[in-house]
């Protein structure tokens, strides 16, 4: 243990149970320790002492040492949080000044965490040691216990000098203690149960902002157009890297000294595998942002990585399950591994449909009623019922974590669109300013914590193993996975790509939240070392060489600088084709109409008809990768059957049922349902829906499509409506209300710039 | 006590102290709780037993046990949030369709406390009795105690029926109890213990962004102007209203049964005089809203129950101490009271200063980085140092309510000038959904609160004489201030609004929260539930009677829809008058244009010239009010002595130093401070205030007026812009750089629309 003790040793109180002269033993320890409010802390006790002195000891000394402690404590907790706060705005200061000079070797998160480092060895070498005092108490002449738990509370008499009378008995207080854990280490507990982050803060308050603004600014068209691969990668993938790493540790660790393979079971080293699996979408992203990569790729690593964390809590709860509750032994056991399976698949589907349900709820909620009149209330409501959603998995023994996650994918691919514009910019802004918070404060906390967790336990041993594991999960999560998908995907993934994404394997925020959220072995101790040191040299190094390595492997970066004006989670879309899953020759009703277009932010309508689609390749200042896109939808486009059939399948019933019934888009149900389901689906069919004609039409749906980076394009989305309707021609002027324009354009993206129109022949009823 | 207990009455542990033969006591307790976790609880309870049951036994049972118990507490945890979560939803939806059916005859806060009170009745009535267990321990054998203090932690060690090895011998395990609180009451105890919302979350959680959204959004300029009046009606009318209902309530309480006249002492009566006294700005501002009021009566009750608030706490914190730490009897003592004087004075100023430093250091770095072209950091950075403010206060034994108060004004005066467009927007909307969302929260939990919380002392007698003693506070506070300053204001405050400022005095969150802080007493706990009732019955009763109030006093409601658009901190402004703090006469380089103007939105000039101040009274629909604004603005301008020195003084050095300094506002302090001292004014004036030209001043200028509401009036100002211009004439052709031409409309107001252009001819260096 990393503490410097100057401790008046604790003679062991003897523990022999039944002893009916029993005795209470007062031992008030010093110990040093080292957290950020104890340097505070002392000073302000001395205060609070001096204060206690000089206001004289009329009133009862102990009450106003209580009270003056009382105090003290919310002092040192805003101390603490102040410590945090001002690190984090250090951070945004350095990153400003970063961007503003250009420069690209540190990543912001890596910044938090060195700011983290650098704060938490100060506090640790200017901490000053703290009185802790703490009695134990001993239960005597064997009294029957009903209880497998132990109680509550106790309570406490404690003789004080009273000097002013209370109806209490002179000399005597009752104080309440209430239960806070088991004592393992009789030394070192105190700290523990005064840390001031309680692990789970990390699980109940940080986490949710960030996976539920991951959710809600997935790019859900290509999210679902690569379903099959996405959840190929993250489960599979994750599993996989999970059981790998699982086993190669714990091969490792029993050629380790006997002190630490005996206190690693195979279960841990398990729990490790899934901690460690999980990559950080954070770092991935602005990677790949600033390469511009094709969007389908792009979709496919950041689901991924979304993703992940949630198979990787899933799964490590299922792992914690085993061990504690269906295991004897620790060894493997046929059934207790089956429940701990079902516990898995369960608890992750059944959280992806509590959040896909309460997503749907909310688009229901602001679809029906008019609440979108009020921006105020209507942010509220969504900010209301995605909190909830957490809540509600949490309460019902679920991962509310996963459940966000899919609530945040519901909530921008439906209610979004029925949100006021005020809204939809407002619920934008501060999940983004929220994720951004909560993201450098996890990493300012583990840079923070390396010195100031008292839990660490340093082994080399382990850590270079744990290393060596971490890049192997990744290869082969990577590699083989990529191979696989190569056999069926058009647009290969180059071997080079693959190279971007092994490196790009950083560990975060969910690997740290699940390493410290039990620390109560050796075992889990030399883990949460092993992973924190992880994620440092992951985010630190990688995070800052990424951009070195890109021009290593001679992948190209994005070519002029408004790459600079999109957001985190603006890529441009080389192409879109989601609705492609309605191939025009299995229906008859569907009808695209596509002009492909280049040039800077002009459209050039190159082609458009009403049953031919004319495919103009891309290609541009970033070359090949423009190009590939380019082919890819080419290819894609000829060969319907290759699209995968999960995302087609989707596809379909997400336009047919889903849309119509909890957005205000185009076809209503009225078309899409059969026609004995009329009154129904006249019923859950707003007028706006029936009543809205071709200017209304383009917010819907552009909206519906490019979501999140939608205002960007108000601009130039006129234009588009304009060239599309040109390009459209006569069968525009044809068709009745009922008829369906879907207009894509990106925008920005000077290197191919789309137009799709879609009409949709509305099946007469 | 409001509970029924099917209680296994606990016989109370013999007391003495100083037996020798101790013994450890255990009484499982099963009392019934009617807290929202405890029919959850209970379910859970269940379920978990049957989980234990159904695993088997193998491992340790306790460890599963108690592994159940915490997966169980956090649950109920979750549950009880999400019952907050839930009634806030419905509280959104209801606000929404009772706007949406326009139904006045119920504020929307009323509606959170009525939806409070419901699901609180229905936890109360249908909650189930859950087991809390405790055990009673005495000290045995005359320890030697050194500390006044009790210890930080009990260790209890627990036998357990161990059925595989640990470290521990077998038997025996060590639980950790953590100090929690004295114990008053011995039958009620655990409920306080686990009641679920600390009240310190309130001070800590809820208040902040309330106080400090009421700081940002305050109108500054009304609010400077205003200030002496303010601080008169907030610090002298505040105390005065506190010591009032001190006195009286003590006559009264002396009056009553002996058990509650022997359990109050005048500090308490005088605890509850400070507590009841603030009134909540918000019922008041949405009543005003809607009145359309004079601005500056607006600005002087919005600040006042800004302000109040901010008193309040500080107030009842130096009684708090008086009769903690100063006084030995409970009666006066000058000594004492001079101190608690002094605390009241100091802290309230130095929490001010940290404030206001906060807000200004803020400025600052806005001012001095471009971290404006990085909006999501600019915004980040502005709600790391607002919260900081809150902490730095907290940490330093000042009052974070105040700072943050003081520091939200500071921000909205200085810093949101040097902000992007963009970060305006977000920290705006991000405080005002904050505000919300806090605001309802706490008066649900009011509502919920009345049932559950297990502190409530029902008096009817105290109650009734808390109920006359709060209207009366009021009046004192009305009545004889709006007297004194109507003495030198021209605008007299009439008596029919004299009658609404009276009955626009609803008790709101700030009282709650005072209240609840400390339920110790029987004296304190009667306090709560009158100042609950209070609460409820102002924000329901009276908040909804607002409106038939306003037919009845004959005061003039708004005449247009238009009043909709605005949001809640908007009002038009009549007149604005801060920059007449520099009289024509008294230095020759100001000149004031104004001009009058009338009709809906469009903007008729009706008056200019460079040396002349044409004033038109307005008249409009809203008849007296209108012209009541028109010619105090006439009567100011005619006789500017009339002018609060305070305000005349703080606008002079405003202008001349501190927006200079702070924000990118003309003239700089090249201009403002002597010639000595150019080398240091150079360092502090940006280029970008140099070299702006008139294009830009616009946007700074007019920004630092109106503030707020500014975006809202984008469309007319350029329209203001080019009439004033008109209006202007010849002089403004002929001025330089740097002159400063500021313009100020309001915006949607179709009463009276008036448009005023300063001119600075700036001191030539």
């Amino acid at each position: 243990m990393s503490k410097c003790n100057d401790v008046t040793e604790i003679e062991m109180a003897s523990q022999t149970a039944g002893k009916t002269t029993g005795d209470l033993r007062h031992h008030p320890i010093h110990h040093t320790s080292s957290r950020p409010q104890d340097c505070a802390r002392n000073m302000f006790l001395l205060v609070a002492v001096v204060a206690t002195m000089t206001t004289g000891c009329s009133a009862t000394d102990t009450d106003i040492a209580l009270d003056a402690k009382a105090t003290l404590n919310h002092r040192i907790q805003s101390l603490d949080l102040l410590v945090f706060v001002f690190l984090l705005a250090l951070t945004v200061l350095t990153i400003w000044l970063f961007k503003h000079h250009r420069v690209s070797w540190l990543h912001e998160t890596g910044l938090a965490v060195i700011y983290g480092l650098i704060v938490g060895a100060i506090i640790r070498y200017a901490g000053n040691s703290t009185p802790l005092v703490h009695i134990q108490v001993e239960p005597q002449g064997t009294p029957s216990y009903s209880d497998k738990l132990p109680p509550d509370t106790l309570w406490f008499k404690y003789p004080v000098n009273q000097t002013n009378g209370t109806k209490l008995p002179e000399g005597i207080k009752t104080y309440a203690y209430v239960f806070r854990g088991q004592v393992y280490d009789v030394d070192e507990n105190e700290i523990d149960l005064k840390a001031t982050f309680d692990p789970e803060v990390f699980f109940n308050i940080i986490l949710p902002p960030i996976i539920f603004y991951a959710g809600y600014s997935l790019k859900k068209k290509y999210f679902f157009r690569n379903l099959g691969a996405i959840l190929t990668f993250a489960i599979v993938g994750t599993t996989l890297s999970a059981f790998l790493i699982g086993g190669f540790m714990y091969g490792c660790v029993k050629l380790m000294p006997k002190y630490l393979s005996s206190s690693f079971t195979f279960l841990d080293t398990l729990y490790f595998g899934a901690l460690i699996s999980p990559t950080d979408p954070l770092t991935i992203l602005a990677i790949f942002n600033d390469l511009r990569v094709d969007v389908n790729l792009y979709a496919l690593v950041l689901g991924e990585s979304v993703l992940n964390d949630a198979v990787a809590i899933v799964l490590s709860g299922a792992i914690q399950n085993y061990g504690e509750h269906y295991s004897n032994t620790g060894e493997f056991e046929t059934t207790a591994f089956l429940r701990a399976m079902s516990d898995f698949f369960s608890i992750f589907f059944l959280s992806l449909l509590i959040g896909a349900a309460m997503g749907c709820f909310t688009a229901l909620l602001t679809k029906f009623t008019r609440v979108r009149d009020f921006p105020l209330l209507e942010s509220a409501l969504f900010v209301l019922m995605s909190y909830s959603t957490f809540l509600l998995a949490e309460a019902t023994e679920l991962t509310g974590v996963v459940a966000v996650l899919f609530c945040g994918i519901c909530q921008a691919h439906y209610t979004y669109n029925n949100l006021s514009e005020d809204s939809r910019q407002r619920t934008k802004q501060i999940f983004e300013l929220l994720n951004f918070l909560a993201e450098n404060f996890i990493f300012s906390y583990i840079g923070v914590s390396m010195f100031t967790f008292p839990k660490h336990h340093f082994d080399a041993g382990f850590i270079i193993t744990a290393f060596i594991c971490a890049a192997l999960g990744r290869a082969v999560n990577v590699y083989p996975l990529s191979w696989l998908l190569n056999i069926r995907r058009k647009p290969k993934i180059s071997s080079n790509f693959q190279h971007l994404l092994f490196f790009a394997g950083l560990r975060g925020a969910m690997s740290f939240a699940l390493a410290i959220r039990n620390t109560v072995s050796d075992a889990r101790q030399t883990m949460l070392t092993a992973t924190s040191l992880i994620v440092i040299f992951t985010v630190i190094i990688q995070g800052g060489a990424a951009n070195f390595l890109l021009n290593w492997l001679k992948i190209p970066v994005g070519v002029d600088d408004e790459t600079e004006q999109l957001n985190n989670y603006q890529v441009h879309s080389v192409y879109n084709s989601m609705d492609n899953s309605h191939p025009q020759t299995s229906d008859g009703y569907l009808q695209d109409v596509e002009s492909g277009g280049g040039g800077r932010g002009k459209m050039r309508l190159s082609g458009g008809g009403t049953e031919s689609n004319v495919d103009t390749p891309v290609d541009g200042p970033n070359g090949s990768l423009g190009s590939t896109g380019g082919s890819v939808n080419g290819g894609r486009r000829r060969n319907s059957h290759e699209k995968a059939i999960l995302a087609r399948i989707w596809g379909s019933f997400d336009t047919k049922y889903m849309k119509p019934l909890l957005t205000h888009s185009r076809p209503t149900l009225l078309e899409t349902l059969p026609v004995c389901c009329n009154p129904i689906a006249r019923l859950l069919t707003t007028t706006q829906q029936l009543t809205q004609d071709g200017s209304e039409f383009r917010r819907v749906d552009s909206d519906s499509d490019i979501c999140i980076d939608n205002d960007t394009g108000n601009g130039l989305s006129q234009d588009g409506l304009a060239g599309a309707a040109v390009a459209a021609g006569a069968p525009l002027g044809r068709r009745n209300s009922l008829s369906r324009m879907e207009i894509l354009e990106h925008v920005q993206s000077p290197v191919s710039t789309r137009v799709r129109l879609l009409g949709f022949y509305g099946k007469k009823l």
